[in-house]
């Protein structure tokens, strides 16, 4: 998402520094902006370090705060290093933010994990329990930004994002962005493990993301809020598996019944309205499912070897 | 808040041990238990001091949870201090207590901060945004609990008090329980500067709060859960202050505007259902507000001096 964002950022002639401490496993891959270093700055400090981190923003006009730790089970194992990664790296961002001169606005990109399952289809006005500490250290920073941005009239806008797949995703695991892991099972000919598969979830093409990213950047009546941005159509897990295998055309699928060690992670079917994105930011989702799965496959049948 | 539930806990005859690191200006007073001591255990260990904490959490079968810092504006201006008290201590807690033996239940103090302003009457599904960094952590530790009970069968309620007052509240700052301060002011005669007055507030008497940690520590339909306790009856600070000084026959108090510096703490009205209490836990609020502040009233005109 991160890369994504800043390539289209370059594209719009903005001039684009990303902060990225690489921390191994997350995600972060150099070869994602490999073509464009001459035309974006990269910095390597972590947010955590406020004094680096301070200078940086001195310079920014707009901050997109996609850093993070995404996999729920580590934040299960790990709650602790969670905690540090999302919670504690996102108040030093704010203070360093609170602090600069320059006021910059902050885009934070929040997740659907944090209100766990919903019985029937809910906006931004409903509190859930999220089903792991991710969700609760997401649900945290956000409210964190809101309520700088109340305090000190800071300008921050939360997306609370969806199950988001495409191009320069990792696929080294299956942590995080469950479709372009099975994405890559697919290619490779191997068989996809599908748990239960009725469970029906919101997938959202990462240039869509992006496009909301660059909405909230610029509208100013949506400061200090938060916002769904997911397609509102929700698609079984089955269902997106078979469209995979369908235009992969390799690979294969089982079903099988959730496993009892992992049911605790599961939140059953995730129905959420983007009524408020599409009336208050002017987005709308506009990759179908059917696209979006074209496109991500066509991008790593020519780059899967250096993603994995 | 702590204090009470002890001393009616050894009442009804069960084996108490209170942990409290009496970390300045929070509220801890030895004077609260002074006349039980024999009765009672006290422990000085803090929540962050995970060796001290497993060794007590092994004797105990039911963990209530009331420790924390609870000023907003504390928070504001030490949020990583905060963040230390009311989140990392709870984390730390829930990990003692999952490593256990003989899995206490757990009761946690949430509150009403939680979820910042509300423009109807609203219940335990309505997600608000807090007023302060204090609300976000509150908030966080509340779905840290849930998490757990949801992941390792931790038998965990949580419990969101709103504006709790009566005995052994301490006196000697404004940070924490308005509605002692003012008993202190007109005590000791002075005027009570009323900002606006007229939003309105839920207030609820500590021994009804006892009394529903007591169900919440019994009830097993209720686990995983969290519940407003609240009088349900919302009134206006201005009618609170009246309430007060004509009470204690002394005093007097001065309306004002709401100072610009204070607004954002001000989450005006707050407006709550107890309906889910009531239903689930078989409790509700037994203590008229007049009756409450004529039993503070009466408890401070004797024992002020050891609490300011």
């Amino acid at each position: 998402m991160g890369s994504s964002l800043a390539l289209e950022l370059c594209a719009l002639g903005a001039d684009v520094m990303i902060i990225d401490s690489l921390v191994g496993g997350l995600g972060g891959n150099i070869v994602n902006v490999q073509g464009f270093l001459g035309k974006l700055k990269v910095s390597n400090s972590d947010l955590r370090d406020t004094d680096s981190i301070s200078k940086l923003i001195e310079q920014a006009d707009i901050v997109f705060h996609y850093a993070g730790q995404g996999s729920h089970s580590l934040s299960m194992s790990e709650p602790g290093l969670d905690l540090e990664l999302n919670i504690v790296a996102t108040l030093k961002l704010l203070e360093a933010i609170r602090r600069s001169k320059n006021n910059p606005r902050l885009i934070y990109a929040g997740t659907r994990g944090q209100i766990g399952p919903t019985a029937e289809r809910v906006d931004e006005s409903y509190e859930g329990i999220p089903t792991s500490v991710y969700g609760v250290n997401k649900s945290a920073a956000e409210k964190y930004c809101l309520v700088y941005s109340l305090h000190y009239g800071m300008q921050v806008v939360s997306l609370r994002f969806t199950n988001v797949y495409g191009p320069r995703h990792q696929m080294k695991h299956a942590q995080q962005g469950v479709l372009n892991w099975f994405i890559r099972l697919a290619l490779e000919g191997k068989t996809i493990q599908v748990w239960d598969g009725r469970q029906k979830r919101d997938y959202l093409y990462v240039d869509d993301a992006t496009d909301a990213a660059l909405r909230a950047g610029q509208e100013t009546e949506v400061i200090g809020e938060c916002i769904y941005i997911c397609s509102g159509e929700s698609i079984s897990l089955l269902n997106a598996v078979k469209c995979i295998v369908e235009t992969a055309g390799s690979g294969s699928y089982a079903v099988k019944p959730y496993p009892e060690g992992q049911k605790r992670y599961e939140v059953g079917d995730v129905l959420l309205s983007n009524d408020k994105a599409r009336k208050r930011l002017g987005w709308s989702p506009s990759v179908k499912f059917k696209e979006g799965v074209r496109r991500t496959i066509q991008f790593y049948e020519r780059n899967l070897k250096l993603y994995v």
